[in-house]
C-alpha cells in the first residue's frame, strides 16, 4: 500500500482536530472556563487561523480543512472565555 | 509592506508553539500530569508526528519547524503522563 502525502496530510488533520474536540465539546456544553487560560487560547487561536490564512495561500486542502474546523472550535471556546472574564470573573 | 506566504506561515507556527509552551514548561517543571488527559495527548502527539512528516513530504519549512518543535514538547508531556499512570497512578 502507498501513502499518498494528501493522505498523511489528512491522517495528521483527523488526528490533531480529535484530540482538541473533547475539550471544545465539554467547553460548549458546560460552557465552564475557570481552568482555561485567556492568553494560551487567544494566542492559540490567532495562530489557527494563520494557519488557515497559510493554506489557502500555498492551496493545501488538508491544511485547510484541519484549520477551518479548529479555528470555529478554538473561537468557540475563546468566545465563551472572554464572555465569563467581562461578566462573571472567570 | 508586503507579506509573503512563507511569513504567514512563521506566523502562525511561532503563534501555535508559543501557545502550547507554557503548559510544557509547567508540566516538566513540576512532573505533574493528574489533570492532563492521556487519550488527548496521544492523538495530539501522533497527529503532530504526522503533520511533520507531511512538512517534509511537500518541503515545507514552517510546517517542519512548528511541528519539530511541538513534537517534542507533546512527546515530553506525554512521557511524564505514561510514567504517571504505570507508576504513580495519575
Amino acid at each position: 500500500m502507498i501513502i499518498s502525502p494528501e493522505m498523511i496530510g489528512y491522517i495528521a488533520a483527523t488526528l490533531t482536530t480529535a484530540s482538541f474536540l473533547p475539550q471544545a465539546i465539554l467547553t460548549i456544553k458546560t460552557k465552564d472556563t475557570e481552568s482555561l487560560s485567556l492568553s494560551m487560547y487567544s494566542l492559540f487561536t490567532l495562530g489557527v487561523f494563520f494557519w488557515l490564512i497559510y493554506g489557502v495561500y500555498i492551496s493545501d486542502e488538508a491544511i485547510i480543512a484541519a484549520n477551518a474546523i479548529t479555528l470555529v472550535l478554538a473561537a468557540s471556546i475563546l468566545t465563551f472565555k472572554i464572555y465569563n472574564v467581562l461578566f462573571k470573573n472567570g
